[in-house]
């Protein structure tokens, strides 16, 4: 039996939740992976956490050094959240030996090469499961089931928030003001929103995610974002029309002459794709490896059962390991931009609002053509003074619709473009 | 850089399949995973398939011995399929401390634990990642991501050829012999497609799942196997009008009492279950655990690169095991009968033909009370002189349900009983 001491940094939900695992599972650990899990220590600064838990006291604390100096302390499992404390506690664990267990994804997407420095230095293992998708296994599966693969793309639906808002918004026909509060009142979302609801905790999650899978550092500036706040339930209710589902991506591709784009924003998917059925608070990550073809997982991406889950895994993983695993890439921001693409090639669904006039149609399409961009479908509607066009545009360059639309908005017939939105076909 | 020398037994679809990605991401493994793989044998009769591949030719051959003496292989995969001589020739180089490498779902359900023996003796390893769900990571997920959980259910398409046989029966409106004749013109089906549509194949390889989720033995002897044989078009018509997908399922759960009911049968499921929008020759495994929640992993069960993906994966993963590790549990085909339950619980949906006269579902009724057998919802239709009665039942054991058909079957006004299908809500 190897015996592996543990230190949780935090009792919040997931350290909770890990905590409690630990306990309820000791027994079948031990039976079934030959490991026996001792929680050395607790760093909280609120007891009454760990009162809640019924936790051993005399091990609660808020002194790292404690952690650090403990040689009996293999494992630190890290539930602050967040750059600081986080990364300096951390880096003095790993500099000291310890391998580290989290789910911290901003800390993970802003910092990896530092942490990765430090556990090279101190010859402990980085784990990290639990920073993207709960419980699913998404890190193991790039790192230990690929091998046999060029990854040629990576979608994900990665925030629990705003898939459940959106799915919401499109089941009852609802604005995104109104759901966004009902999931505040709920506890789907936080009070300031805007980690989720702009993209940010998808951006961080993309960034660990396409860098494993295409075994290229993909830093986070190197990411295109845009949230879910500008998203109306008018456009939802047209991309049904059409066969779609309306989903904030996490997307990352390698294109045609080897550069990665990578971009977290509001897509059109058809209803037929796997992601188009993960509905409210459910995650999954779809892949496309040139051998193994189209893979998806799915499950919860966040709670703290689902999350402690991982982070269980990953201290049990982390005790069998014969010796700790790198990034197989070269771990640093400076990375060049010549391996990355921002002109990044889509269909397109647009909106606009026009004058109910003669002649509208030819010249909106006019100003397209010249700038390369080819109508597919064209849905118009009118209440007699204003008229609204709707149109899906064939692929093009990203570069090419935005010049459209600004010169589109110059036009005198043109009131306002009221939505551009991604396709994913 | 680690040296691997690996011996191909068999070069057909996987086989060739394997070959192919070997060659063609041999720099990337070994850039990325830091192992040199080096195909050193391939025992095949035809060389035509070895000369088809452009593979060495003096490396071909027929005789096992000589991959046994080659102190050089380390890992040896198998793409014989079926028992003999995959089983002997397997155990020879398990006992020469070669760690095996297959897709062969047949054979590990129905001897692994000589396999194991073998590769104890040997201080050799075994991996089947392969054996289930093409490329898909479900046996790596079930060893070594669910280890802060219990397994309450899986639940499996685990069989693409009978999966795209019931897509097209429900899309097109065709019936089994039809859709049958066309998965065979394709390639989909076997011309003898016992294996598949009879339900052989998914008891295999969920022996093989459900004794890693539940760590405890499921011999096939303890799975109840009913194929789609017997499927109609309009079974799975009244199915869609009470919002349910038919699905050749195969379900492993724990009941009430801890006793393990194993099971591989048609199952109406609700078409918002995961499952059900897994399509064609697609497969999916959903599972519960008791703290990770429902998880599911989507993507093709079959197919040369797919499965060689999981081979390749596997030859890797085997290169870089410290030592090999083995069932978690007593593997042995000698199980207790108490640890199983075969009286499991369902909803059900019954089709039956009877007189079109009056009482007729009271008698019916009647036969069900005494059986303890509770009607949910009832559909009757009537052509004038026959009546076709299709009922939902409330979960009741399946037990009282045999016996309720088998009472009502005995009433005059009967005419036939024509459809028991389970569903699983």
């Amino acid at each position: 039996m190897k015996k592996i001491g543990v230190a949780l940094l935090g009792l919040g939900t997931v350290g909770g939740g890990t905590y409690r695992i630990l306990m309820n599972n000791h027994d079948a650990i031990a039976k079934n992976d030959g490991v026996d899990v001792e929680i050395r220590h607790i760093i909280e600064r609120d007891v009454s956490k760990a009162e809640a838990l019924g936790a051993d006291l005399s091990i609660v604390g808020t002194d790292i050094d404690k952690v650090v100096n403990d040689d009996k302390v293999s494992v630190v499992a890290e539930f602050f959240g967040g750059i600081e404390p986080a990364k300096t506690f951390l880096i003095k664990c790993l500099l000291a030996g310890k391998s580290i267990v989290t789910a911290n994804k901003e800390l993970f997407s802003k910092h990896w090469p530092e942490l990765e420095e430090a556990a090279k230095k101190g010859k402990a293992g980085l784990y990290f499961e639990a920073s993207c998708v709960g419980g699913v296994p998404i890190i193991r599966t790039l790192t230990q089931s690929m091998q046999g693969n060029n990854i040629l793309s990576l979608m994900g639906i990665v925030n629990g928030t705003t898939n459940f808002i959106l799915s919401k918004m499109a089941d009852e026909g609802l604005e995104y003001a109104d759901v966004l509060k009902e999931a505040q009142r709920l506890g789907y979302a936080e009070a300031d929103p805007t980690a989720d609801v702009e993209g940010f905790d998808s951006m961080y999650k993309l960034s660990i995610l396409s860098s494993l899978a295409f075994r290229t550092k993909v830093p986070i500036s190197k990411i295109y974002r845009e949230g879910i706040s500008k998203v109306s339930k008018e456009d939802i209710a047209y991309g049904k029309k059409f066969g779609y589902e309306l989903k904030l991506l996490a997307i990352a591709k390698r294109n045609a002459e080897g550069k990665i784009e990578a971009r977290v924003h509001p897509a059109f998917i058809p209803a037929s794709h796997p992601l188009a059925s993960v509905k409210g608070s459910f995650n999954a990550v779809h892949i496309v490896g040139d051998n193994v073809g189209d893979i998806m997982l799915y499950g919860r991406g966040a709670g703290d059962l689902p999350t402690g889950s991982a982070i269980v895994s990953d201290i049990v993983f982390a005790a069998k390991q014969a010796k700790p695993q790198y990034a197989p890439f070269k771990n640093t921001e400076k990375v060049s931009d010549s391996g990355f693409s921002s002109n990044f090639y889509c269909n397109y669904y647009l909106r606009m609002k026009v004058k109910d006039e003669e002649g509208v149609l030819a010249k909106i399409a006019g100003v397209f053509g010249k700038n390369h961009v080819s109508i597919n479908t064209m849905i118009q509607e009118s209440d007699g003074e204003n008229a609204k066009i709707i149109f899906l545009i064939h692929k093009t360059g990203e570069k090419n619709v935005k010049k459209a639309m600004q010169d589109v908005a110059l036009l005198p017939c043109v009131e306002s473009v009221d939505a551009v939105i991604r396709v994913e076909e």
